[in-house]
């Protein structure tokens, strides 16, 4: 089909496409930049199929980057910022990179050529993209029936998500999903012709990153942060008349501790990423902020089922229905209907990258089995229980136990461990773990595991508490019984 | 994929999906008409791949048998209520229809069983929708993950549209070409949770019948009217909330000449059909009537290209640029850029209908000739210059000067005729006649003529003046020069 951003430059070219507080870039100037983009990265050998790799936090540049990347047919692999260099380097490997761009800040890191000799590192500046940002220049008017087009089938991305088995695994994305996606967002969620999505989610995650393709397809603008701050998302909502913004529980805790404006044109603040507190949303509710629940995942390309606000008091707690396409199904365990997720449409991931290979992720009745809990009311709303079963959501980060586990397991002093959420009034969430020692502990051992973890894994996976135990408790089969584990660090089992 | 008004009803089954003057059917209660009507036509024989002929005007149970044909999976080939017997048996014969239903208005004319063998003919009354409807029961909550689906690849109808052959020809619209249709006129006219779309076009055309899917793909109301009576629309728009109505011009104007009422929330009146004097925009604009002119064919599912209310003074005369996904491109063959208007996209029709055989109707590039003519500025906007080059819209309906003079031609009295449009205060333009005879014309030829026509034309194809000439006027390779016989009837050539 047409590509997105060559039809709005085409239709709309004065239209603005990306608002920062240094200035907006119209849709007509993005399509320039996205043009210019692409020549540049065929002299440096991307082409279509090549697999690009992308550490960097939000800025135009990326965003011009992400859309030349789809005009090329070359897929992207973003990288969270946050992760220590092997994770880094095992996703750059896993995902088969054959091209590292990474930003001034992350350079000097050791992830390219003599850690990871498959990925060519270059600096995302040699691109120029801020040169030719900075001069926005005026997009010479788009020649009718000339349109660059886009393939609905290819890559668009590779998503790392991290699953229980302790490894990530790299999600792929096509462009169709995205397209379904966005459709059946904006069947759910209505379209304005002045609607303004605000970024403050990182664009390396799928919640992020799928902002700037709804945006594209609607032909609105992106207001875009390059982080969140309570204080500059109020700002924004008044200063660049934003409608739209996605958050995590988290950002909205933080975003209702400071004062609002008297004024601004808010509709909607789409709200995943973890279970939101009841206590959480009546706040909101009594500051007049419009929140509506979405329960998402990466392989499903973001939402799956959101709550409208009119039904938030009355379901507490609740993800609510599917979008236009969309199926859920539960997998019945017990008697109470609860079970395993099951999901199944147009927006689902064709499968797992595993280098050159892609392993699909759905059953042959075409159903995603999630490995999140939950259940289903009489009157079709879901209720998620439990987010993949263990998952610790900290600070809208995803933390894998059995990821975590699995490098502390690595250690010379730790038979075994794990690895679990305990509440936290800052973060929603973080980790903390139960280990178990070759006979005494040495007495250093607590801070040798901080630091042997801090040089393996991002700042928000390292438990904040380590306790070490006789014996962790595991079912008659051998599973860890996690709940008797929450249990011992106060939480509810 | 799933099915979209159970979608709806499981997602907001108490949305309003139909409002008429009578009351409002909500989208739980649509559902449960449509599964009934479902079992209805499964007892009739009719099943997927059935070719359903309808004969009706616009009515809540035409809307809730056009649902349940796609959820069937069966063909609907809906017939305009004002042909004449032989273009509608026509019509049955060309699409092959084997099962006709027809209302109680039309159940006495002769285009059934003896008339036309293939098709089994069956009152709509025996569908005992009207009672079903009349009870509009509560419907039963829709069990999640239960929701029958739709195959976008099938055949949602078999639409009838006149060519330059003189011989209608069966565009076969599909569900995909209604659903890429119904995004790219979301994501240009915008979508607001409290949008309801008036049906006043009859929904036997594109025009009419896309609204229906539009409205089932957003899960918006679509208020109802009959037949289209500028003090109904008005006193509707008040009364019924409406926010968009689809108008061809002849109804704009006639709405102009009423009073308008002093509050309503109408956003948008979606102007297609023909195209719109410019005295008629300056006049809406001045009532404050929001008017998006649009330029549409049945083969291409309604909407290519619309031109935005904000463009209309500075462009008047364009039907604006392509919508999201859909491609134009002008088959150049003067110096001045004007040329025949091609189209790309998905939603244009797989094909012409030919009984049980299917001819494709895009060239090797993809592309559909429109045979109407026109150019793109070099801004981008389309102007349409000469719909299908010699087509004449009467009050919204399209006389084809071919079909007509082949009906003359076969009279005893006529050895040529030339059918070209008049201007006309009321209809917007009408068929008028020059024409040659054998020898001098017998005094009643004319008398003759009208009733001959009466007999083999719908009453808007008669031409409304027949002159008499010596000789038509030809090019040098023998065809019409059309341009000099309007002029004969005082228009511009």
């Amino acid at each position: 089909m047409t590509d997105w951003i060559a039809h709005r430059a085409a239709v709309l070219p004065v239209q603005p496409a990306v608002i920062e507080s240094s200035g907006a870039t119209t849709y007509g100037q993005l399509d320039t930049l996205v043009a210019q983009a692409c020549v540049t990265l065929a002299h440096l050998g991307v082409e279509r199929g090549t697999r690009v790799g992308v550490l960097t936090s939000n800025s135009l540049s990326f965003v011009v980057l992400v859309h030349a990347l789809v005009r090329t047919g070359a897929i992207l692999v973003p990288l969270n910022t946050r992760l220590t260099d092997p994770e880094v380097r095992y996703q750059i490997e896993n995902a088969a990179v054959s091209v590292l761009l990474v930003d001034d800040a992350s350079v000097g890191r050791a992830i390219g050529r003599d850690a990871s000799p498959a990925a060519r590192v270059l600096r995302l500046e040699d691109l120029r993209l801020d040169d030719l940002v900075s001069t926005r220049v005026d997009a010479p008017v788009r020649a009718p029936g000339a349109l660059p087009t886009i393939n609905l089938d290819d890559w668009q991305g590779i998503l790392h998500t991290s699953g229980t088995t302790g490894r990530p695994r790299g999600a792929v994305i096509t462009n169709s999903n995205h397209w379904w996606s966005a459709c059946a967002s904006a069947f759910n969620l209505g379209l304005h012709a002045d609607d303004r999505w605000l970024l403050t989610l990182p664009a390396y995650h799928i919640g992020g990153l799928s902002i700037l393709f709804r945006a594209a397809i609607y032909g609105i603008g992106v207001v875009l942060h390059r982080r969140f701050g309570p204080e500059e998302v109020w700002a924004s909502l008044v200063r660049d008349g934003v409608t739209i913004v996605s958050l995590v529980p988290t950002m909205l805790e933080r975003l209702l501790e400071e004062a609002a404006p008297a004024r601004h044109a808010l509709r909607c603040v789409l709200l995943g990423g973890a279970a939101a507190s009841p206590a959480l949303l009546a706040r909101a509710a009594a500051r007049g902020v419009p929140v509506v629940q979405t329960y998402g995942l990466t392989e499903c390309c973001s939402q799956v089922a959101t709550l409208a606000p009119a039904d938030a008091i009355t379901r507490p707690g609740s993800s609510g229905k599917p979008l236009l396409g969309i199926e859920l199904r539960i997998e019945r365990e017990g008697e109470d209907g609860a079970g395993q997720i099951l999901v199944r449409g147009p927006t689902i991931s064709p499968g797992y990258c595993d280098r050159h290979t892609i392993r699909p992720i759905v059953d042959a009745g075409g159903w995603f089995h999630t490995g999140d809990y939950g259940q289903i009311d009489p009157h079709g709303y879901l209720y998620v229980l439990d987010r993949r079963s263990d998952l610790i959501v900290s600070g809208g980060e995803n933390v894998y136990p059995a990821e975590v586990e699995a490098i502390l397991r690595g250690h010379d002093g730790v038979v075994d461990a794990c690895v679990v959420a305990r509440g936290d009034s800052t973060w929603g969430q973080v980790p903390v773990c139960a280990l178990t020692t070759h006979g005494a502990p040495r007495a250093d051992l607590v801070e040798d595991l901080a630091a042997y973890c801090g040089e393996r894994l991002a700042p928000f996976k390292i438990p904040r508490e380590f306790r070490v135990v006789e014996e962790l408790p595991r079912t008659s089969t051998g599973k860890l019984r996690r709940g008797e584990v929450r249990r011992w660090f106060g939480g509810a089992p």
